[in-house]
């Protein structure tokens, strides 16, 4: 293994993104021809090839690894999950998919079936329910280490791929200050899962930061129900009258946006709006929708190399290790200033 | 099993559909509460639960089965492994995932690994490349049970669960028509893929119903490289002047709307489009687009339960069983008249 090159230093070597690289190496992807040609060859001068681990996992009993999400369905779990598909696949791994419907009973239930020699591995991002994670030392006495990436649990020790969500919800709140918003409520997923309290902690410092008012009738927690979240976000717009929005997941800033045009408020004039979200046609919607865009892809990809090495003894397993990848924000018109 | 029924029965006794009885069964979906509660009755009422096979099934070895898909990333594909994963966790199975990319050495490849008690059954769109399917054979060689959904290959006697594509396609095509396109372009996803042709004689079929011609300079096979799909419509509507597009496919409707934006060109106005789309923001999108929206998360229900029916000895392996599910059609502002 000593002349082989992981491919976050392959990319570093190439001053690309890790996401470009690694889409170079599946066939038909979403890649200029050039650049996938340079990549090839550096990859080749470098000895870096995407079934690194393969050789070094043979080891291992049940060749499989197992995915557990809380929710199925939206851009950002499909591209993550494409990302742990492509390196499990090229180092002759099988992937197993579990959802929870963010139900730490579920998730309990699932971690439960795979201890007995199912998977060598979990990958996981969490339901977000409940602080009793015990369950999840079920993994460790059974030596299955656990990966988490994007939603993790603070008390569980080991490998998180996450995004720097402090740093760019705090970019987005800003930018939504720069562009004259003053009311800015924001939408939590769940304030007890990870991702929920982070995003809100950078929202905080951008508004204490620009002196405005932390007031708590413009943080709205929502459930998972979207009839309920839709009431919710109407009686916060009609009797809170924010001027802004900042979405903490996808699906409550589509929610904003069929509740504007129910009110009859437009966007941005009579609401700015911001979200978390991988969507690739975020351009395309009326009005372009502003984003903090995580590298899911690239995240899964992150996260199955780490867990892969754990499983080669590369590194130790039952170790917080909190790896941030950086989110892209992209502003448009449903941010802008009016 | 003489007093349960089937999702199938269930929703005919309600007369709902199977995608909104198949909701209430999960916790806390897309679902009103009224509606919910009605199905949850009946379902108690007529014996029904969503773990219909979980007893028939013990007699099988892995409790395992395989998804394999050509792509990952588009709503259908997530919504259909939703529905495939539910009625497979409710019944004590665990679900492989594989992508193709759409490489037939692939899906090969992953199938040899499948045969060894790895899987129980197999449920696959396939990739449509080629046309020796001879590595299927193994799968019945091993009596592991391959039902196919969406895209399958009609010299593979098995079940397979598809759309309506003909009907729709033909519709779509009708719909384009009435609202005055004369010269309406087909964007094949592969035109040797059982969806690729159907969806074009649907298409060519209300051509010659309303004595149009059948020009073949308008008819795109388009591949799965971004980059040259987007060269190749922008080429095709600079070179042929299309006053509308049919693309089968979602990520070929939106080349289309941002070729068309490179070239000044106004949706509907100088170009009408409708897709295969699953998109459940499609009214967001500006214009707001018109789609055959393929019932997603149903077929994957009912792709599981067919495979189940098979593991449970309810029904024969190895026989040629299409079942159609309709789609929708949503028209909206990007196929209107102007």
């Amino acid at each position: 293994m000593a002349n082989n090159i992981t491919i976050v230093e392959l990319a570093a070597a190439l001053g690309l993104s890790k996401s470009t690289v690694s889409r170079a190496f599946r066939d038909s992807e979403d890649i200029n021809p050039k650049t996938r040609e340079k990549i090839l060859q550096k990859a080749n001068e470098l000895g870096f090839s995407p079934n690194l681990y393969a050789s070094n996992l043979r080891g291992n009993k049940s060749h499989t690894i197992a995915i557990i999400i809380p929710e199925f369905g939206n851009k950002f779990f499909s591209q993550a999950i494409k990302g742990i598909e492509w390196v499990a696949r090229n180092n002759g791994y099988h992937v197993l998919i579990y959802v929870t419907d963010h139900s730490a009973e579920k998730e309990a239930d699932i971690i439960r079936t795979l201890v007995n020699g199912r998977v060598d591995g979990v990958i996981m991002s969490g339901s977000g329910e409940g602080n009793n994670h015990e369950y999840l030392k079920l993994l460790q006495n059974n030596k299955v280490p656990l990966v988490f990436f994007d939603r993790y649990y603070e008390d569980v020790p080991t490998a998180c791929i996450t995004g720097n969500d402090f740093e760019s919800s705090y970019q987005a709140t800003k930018h939504l200050i720069t562009n004259g918003a003053k009311r800015i409520a924001y939408l939590a997923v769940n304030k007890d899962v990870s991702i929920g309290k982070i995003r809100m902690e950078g929202y905080k410092k951008a508004l204490e930061e620009a002196k405005l008012p932390i007031n708590e009738q413009l943080i709205l927690d929502t459930s998972n129900d979207v009839h309920v979240n839709y009431q919710d976000i109407k009686t916060l717009i009609q009797i809170q009258h924010p001027d802004a929005i900042f979405a903490s997941v996808e699906r409550l800033a589509m929610s904003t946006i069929r509740v504007a045009r129910e009110l009859h408020l437009t966007i941005p004039n009579d609401l700015k709006l911001i979200c978390f979200s991988c969507l690739d046609i975020a351009d395309m919607l009326q009005p372009s929708l502003s984003v903090v865009k995580q590298p899911a892809y690239e995240m899964g990809i992150q996260a199955t190399s780490q867990l892969f090495d754990i499983l080669c003894g590369r590194k130790p397993d039952g170790i917080r290790n909190l790896l941030f990848l950086d989110s892209e924000l992209i502003f448009q018109h449903s941010s802008r200033k009016v």
